[in-house]
């Protein structure tokens, strides 16, 4: 199984079609081809050899797709780089993957000096943009144009094709390393998900470095399908994009979809093309989904539920399951059940399958989970215990196969004995009026080991007591998952580069002095 | 990559839908595991451990499913048998495979006697059919009520999970090693082809020991769908397991396509549930597509072109193209368009890739290509070169991608440096009235290398001279490729057990005493 796989496929078979439109610039999958194969060979001319690694930062955009698919022909090992982060973690990300060759677009062109001065790896810089090419770099154009062809390197299978960095929720971020069998196995299972058909037209908002749109950098070329790329999300954006160039498909996350479709402007627009909608990264509000429906009626959704380690299609409910009717009725809040070729299954901290309906951690296995971590070959192991990936997530399945996530393991309570579920305590707060953010952590407890404790930050001008947050979460969940404890903050929760709240920074005050490791 | 995963996954999220229906025996997919993980426990008890063959030689049946899925369970490796075959070809198989244990239906226990003496390794005859046990066998249902069922042998991936014979044109008949990684990697290739879904219903009416079969076999269980068994192919029995099993999707070989849709009978059964006809081996004649179209509205038609070394799904034509207007007119002529993860190409006799439109051997390369041949690793590293699976078939592919097979590479004859397709010079002589039968082949000329001569049986009661039938073939096809000499012989000629005319046997008394090789 080989990256490259997939673009001669689609030159053999449409190589005259569409393949990508970006702005005005308009490629059929031959010249597709043909730019990757040249920009693989201006990699190979700056001594790119059979593994070394290239990294990009940048917003979406056609050349971040020749990225994906001309640094694997040469030989290379792609690193997309979350755009998110702060400059000393792109350096971390830059040093820890010895990255040789950097592409930045114009949004990132600006930080490539600071970038230069805490980073060792990097040998050259190439200028992706469209304006003037930046003092001390190299201009994609003016490299592909002085490039010849040349054929592909030959890696595939076990090699490795590509690093994807953790957002770092539980302590230091970890390069993911993805084979070519891992890319193209998730592509194979991600077909009847993403519905990738010759007449499909995928829209490239959701960020290119993620690997969710991965899915799709390979799917929609296996489907023989069109890549059309916007830099980003705005609602307006991309309205104006599924009407101009006729968008079939696209992945959104749920406040994306929320903003989308609660947008005055929607009615403006022709949204008839969109009739797949697939999104992640949480479940989807219902109320959310019933105002999709009613103003999106074309379209499908799909709740696609994976992990970076896993390539990252783990589960995924359909259309069929996007219903408020019926027996199917409210499957959407589910992540679904497993693809084709994944087998997931719900252990216990034994590593012993628990009965249907109990939480555990979700665990998987199958061709399409990473080598490993980089570098890293014990928390690999970890992770990898006896071939069944542990993707740190508590869940439970139901008797149809359909998974509920509960929380990341490590954010479970344990208190007095039973599970509290950090994630639907919090849900109970967010239904407060005056919550603005919060998050619920264990925290020590003599007698019950841990105890149920909130960190709280109210709306501005808006006032809650700590009994009153906990005398609310009473009308809702059970006693023993309420907090038991409340402290207030003024301040933003500490996010990770993908936006997550770092639970293990709130933990660690608590904590100092204790046995319990936070991270 | 494991076989057991397809039915591990079945049941976590189908448990109770129905697996199998054959006659009136009906299982869900739990009862389906449950019988596979009995079965798999008899095996083990049996004495069959890692990687030893279990063999079968039967007609359609759900216990042949079983027999797939629970050989591969215990760990062991099946060996399906083709029923069309004379007693010491099956012993060839059953010996050279090595086989331990053999499962016989009704229709083959009259020959298991004569097996025992020809075959030395066989130690036990188990009987699944639903009569009284013959002497010396165990009976299947017996066998499974005194066992317990067993956890997965947890073999997978390139673990050989199956070896099946090749009918042999070409000389002796080879074991093709098949992984698991081999058939779920073309399993997933093979969905869109097959168009599995939760509400379809396979019929299992072409033989299940060939592996074209193989892929519904395997592919049906992954869609979630329902398995309906036929022992065979006749006309109204397809018909009426259509009718009363609203069979949505099958297999048949053109042949019986056209057996079908030429039934009066047709009229009498509601055909209106199958949406999906599938079938190999050979184009349709346009004729018989006209007929099928117009006579089945609601059918869909696919031609899918593989071989049993690429396990064996390598290019298809969907329903699209099963049309006769429009600019995909004529299409199901191809062998179609590469599979997802198949890479296809045409090579000449140096393995160079050769220009569209021009023949050479049609190539595979993916992980459904089989791991080699059974205890000949010459003939594995001849078929393999390079990792490119040679397939013997010649062909060409058009500037669409589209593979057209004109001949298999070792009957092509070149007589004064011209490449003459023995298929084309064939089709031409079967359109003469009295040609009953006919094969072309190239016998040794001084001047030219090779002449193109025909072996002709007559239909009985008609005549034709050499003369007419050579001038006959000029009236259809350019004056090289007509034969320059017949031969006219009165019995059928020599076929393979797959039903194949043996080119081999017929070229040998021509060659005798040449230096070419003639197998």
């Amino acid at each position: 199984m080989y990256i490259s796989q997939l673009l001669t496929r689609a030159v053999q078979t449409k190589g005259e079609a569409v393949a990508t439109i970006c702005g005005n610039r308009v490629h059929t999958y031959s010249q597709f081809q043909n730019r990757v194969q040249k920009f693989a060979g201006a990699l190979r001319g700056l001594g790119i050899s059979d593994g070394e690694r290239v990294a990009i930062l940048a917003h979406n955009n056609d050349r971040y797709l020749e990225f994906y698919y001309a640094t694997p022909w040469a030989g290379g090992v792609f690193v997309p780089v979350n755009t998110r982060l702060a400059v000393p973690e792109f350096a971390y990300w830059l040093n820890d993957s010895g990255s040789e060759i950097l592409l930045v677009d114009d949004a990132f062109a600006g930080v490539v000096g600071d970038l230069r001065s805490q980073v060792d790896t990097i040998r050259e810089v190439i200028y992706i943009g469209d304006g003037d090419t930046p003092d001390g770099m190299k201009n994609y154009e003016e490299l592909l144009a002085a490039a010849d062809p040349v054929e592909d390197a030959g890696r595939g299978n076990d090699d490795l094709a590509g690093l994807f960095y953790t957002g770092g929720t539980t302590g230091v971020s970890k390069g993911v390393m993805l084979s070519h069998r891992n890319f193209i196995v998730n592509t194979l299972n991600s077909m009847p998900c993403f519905n990738f058909k010759e007449d499909s037209r995928w829209l490239h908002v959701a960020p290119m470095f993620h690997i969710a749109d991965g899915c799709a950098v390979f799917g929609a070329t296996m489907g023989l399908s069109t890549h059309v790329f916007i830099p980003g999300f705005t609602p307006q954006g991309t309205m104006q994009a599924v009407q101009e160039h006729k968008i079939t498909t696209t992945l959104l996350v749920p406040t994306m979809v929320n903003m989308l479709v609660n947008d005055p402007a929607l009615a403006d627009y022709d949204m008839t093309s969109l009739t797949d909608i697939i999104y992640g990264a949480s479940p989807m509000p219902e109320a959310v989904i019933v105002k999709a429906l009613e103003v999106l009626p074309n379209a499908g959704f799909t709740h696609a539920y994976g992990q970076t380690e896993c390539a990252p299609l783990v589960t995924y409910t359909g259309p069929e399951f996007h219903v408020l009717d019926g027996p199917n009725a409210g499957r959407f809040k589910s992540a679904g059940r497993a693809a084709y070729a994944v087998e997931v299954k719900i252990f216990d901290e034994n590593d012993q399958e628990v009965e249907k309906g109990t939480v555990g951690e979700v665990c998987v296995r199958g061709e399409n989970v990473m080598l490993g971590y980089w570098n890293k070959p014990e928390q690999t192991a970890e992770a990898k215990r006896n071939g069944w990936m542990h993707t740190g997530d508590g869940g439970y399945m139901d008797e149809q196969g359909f998974v509920y996530i509960v929380d990341r393991v490590k954010d479970m309570i344990i208190s007095g004995g039973e599970n509290v579920y950090s994630a639907e305590v919090e849900n109970a707060l967010y239904q407060h009026d005056a919550v603005a953010e919060c998050a619920v952590i264990g925290i020590p407890h003599e007698k019950w080991g841990e105890q149920v404790h909130a960190v709280v930050r109210l709306n501005e001008g808006q006032s809650a007591s700590e009994q009153q947050v906990i005398d609310f979460a009473h009308t809702l969940i059970a006693g023993f998952k309420c907090p038991r404890s409340v402290d207030f903050v003024s301040d933003p929760l500490p996010l990770s580069g993908a936006g997550k709240i770092l639970k293990n920074v709130i933990r660690k005050p608590y904590w100092d002095g204790h046995d319990k490791a936070v991270s």
